[in-house]
């Protein structure tokens, strides 16, 4: 079923957020923890990366969102999380699940599915990694996907029922599934933003700042997709390659206003497995 | 008490730093590793992250300087941490602390504590964070600082009569607190520095490469912060944002010149708790 | 011996690695892991960093190549370590090592010489580095190398042939050694990229990419180097600093083509210890 989001909904979102600075608790891979946190000050959040066991969860307590991702998960991120997760969800603060590459790896993939019976408000991952973690396939290669996101659109759904959770698929529209199994599209972005490492990974940091905004899920985990890969559109058009990308990038998201999403967001209706109009 | 030095003290260290180029082992936190190793570079000095049980002290007593910095303190970095400032001062190696976050995270606090006990020639920090170590109020809210430095003056001061260590507080003017209660404030600086991760703890690491240079801290830290902030203030003219004024950070740092700091550098006398001239 | 490969036949295994897209398992330090993996992407190749116990043999035997770096070897990465070069071994996976600071630090001394027993396809490091591990010399001060590449070439000869692997020694001129004794030199590249962290570790990785595409470790070891200075002359004809020199380098690796290959690489014969023409 089609959900109608606007683009002012999405727009409102950024404006409270800027107002509020949600205070992010990102514990993730070592790959991108320089870049999710730069990317988090540059859209107007508080970026804090926690991720010893006992502090964890001290301080998920008092974030505003919590980034749970499980690109190098060591021995104790694994206890930070399982901590964070507990303690965020004492606490009612919303957490967000990045199964990075689970599938064949045996630590994270049954760390994931064990953080998925705790309710995540959002699980965000490639078609492959979604697929997985939904029992369908066997995962990509590493923070590859070969997939289509609509082509994880039943796995999403699926998913998305089991969980509780809202499912993003990134993709070159990315696909969004509520808990009740409501869809929509987003049709912003560039394909820099896959040649960037964490471009991916960021983008579960910016919905746990959304998710702090709203008890709805599915429009947090919009809006931060929107404002991301609208962001992203803007910083191709000046960039030669990935490496200015990368930088106009995060001078984009600082700059990018409300009005740029009333203008350029890109929302598409998803309403049948397979179809999005 | 205020004390006077002059732009051509920090200018003269600069120009010490470039030919010496001294060797920073920085034990510092997962966000900010990179950046900090960049800006080392930058600035002329060459880093080195050693920050295991067994090497840390290893290296810690052929280093020039040393950065401990709590941001993200594993448990195998704790154990580099002790040995590495053990090391240090058996050597008679300057080393800088960076009580990042201290307040109310258990792990981190009573490491602070610990080594605070221990002597570092330079504690640096935000004033949510002097205040926390000082035990005056409660800490900030993860790395943020909703305080001016000047209200955590007295703290400051408390800290650095019984610490024996200089003691720096970043603000939009960086207080400076020497061991023996001198004051001096340093008025450069650019609000994008605080829109970039690490943009405060790769002080730390510029302030250990010039305090391998002085037996003064107070003037070590002084000169660190100046270089740090006039390169700030040139990367802010040209930036978009704050992607863009962190490559340019970086750019100017590696060509400030003693001349920049003697046209530009502006310090400022403190003499009375709460009082900037 | 010199060996006289032509820039035709690095041209050809770049547009090689561009068909192909490796997925290069990097195994390396805290500071350089981004760097690492934007570098990757900018060439290429699909960069995935697996390294924890259980979960790092499990990616080794899918991966087209592994690096193991030695810069941060925690207690955990140093078992993924081993488990990965044996699982790449007995999948015929090729790996590239590089002993980051070797020589007076015996963590990673110690599981370097372990490390060579098991025959990397190729060993990278600067002169001191080399020379540490072939039991020449005590190793330079941390990554920094005071050494000419060719003040290694003997080391390097000793080390290729007892270890069967190439070595790579980097350099003004990078000196690169096969396991029967023949020498290439490669005269591309800038200085700038020493002013870069990662400037030397991200290198491996590429190499790392490139070993994948033919059993020949040495013209993969060459035609890396020779694409990865390439890129940095280009990135540093439009660079003010290393700020914007890192991130032209990332832009330049992206676009650099068979054709910059064939016009700019600068191979020199090497062929009697000492002397390069």
């Amino acid at each position: 079923m089609a959900i109608r989001y606007t683009s002012s909904d999405c727009a409102a979102l950024l404006e409270e957020l800027r107002a509020r600075s949600p205070l992010v608790q990102s514990i993730t891979n070592a790959v991108v923890t320089n870049f999710t946190a730069n990317v988090l000050l540059a859209v107007g959040a508080s970026p804090a990366m926690v991720d010893i066991p006992e502090e964890a969860g001290q301080f998920a307590s008092v974030a505003s969102g919590v980034l749970i991702n499980l690109g190098t998960p060591g021995q104790e991120q694994q206890t930070a999380m399982v901590e964070a997760v507990q303690a965020a969800n004492a606490a009612g603060t919303p957490w967000v699940l990045d199964p990075v590459a689970v599938g064949s790896l045996t630590v994270r993939t049954e760390l994931a599915h064990q953080l998925v019976t705790q309710r995540p408000h959002i699980i965000r991952g490639n078609a492959s990694e979604i697929m997985a973690l939904a029992g369908v396939g066997a995962g990509g290669r590493g923070v590859d996907s070969t997939e289509d996101p609509l082509s994880a659109l039943e796995a999403a759904q699926h998913l998305a029922g089991s969980s509780g959770s809202a499912v993003a698929v990134s993709g070159a529209v990315d696909l969004l599934v509520g808990h009740g199994g409501q869809m929509i599209g987003v049709a912003n972005g560039h394909a820099l933003l896959t040649r960037v490492t964490g471009g991916g990974c960021a983008l579960g940091a910016v919905m746990a700042a959304f998710a702090s905004l709203t008890d709805d899920a599915l429009i947090a985990a919009t809006a931060a997709t929107g404002v991301y890969t609208i962001a992203a559109e803007q910083a191709a058009e000046q960039a030669y390659g990935p490496g200015s990308f990368a930088v106009g990038f995060l001078d984009s998201l600082a700059r990018i206003g409300p009005d740029d999403v009333l203008k350029t967001l890109d929302l598409r209706p998803v309403d049948a497995p397979g179809h999005a109009r």
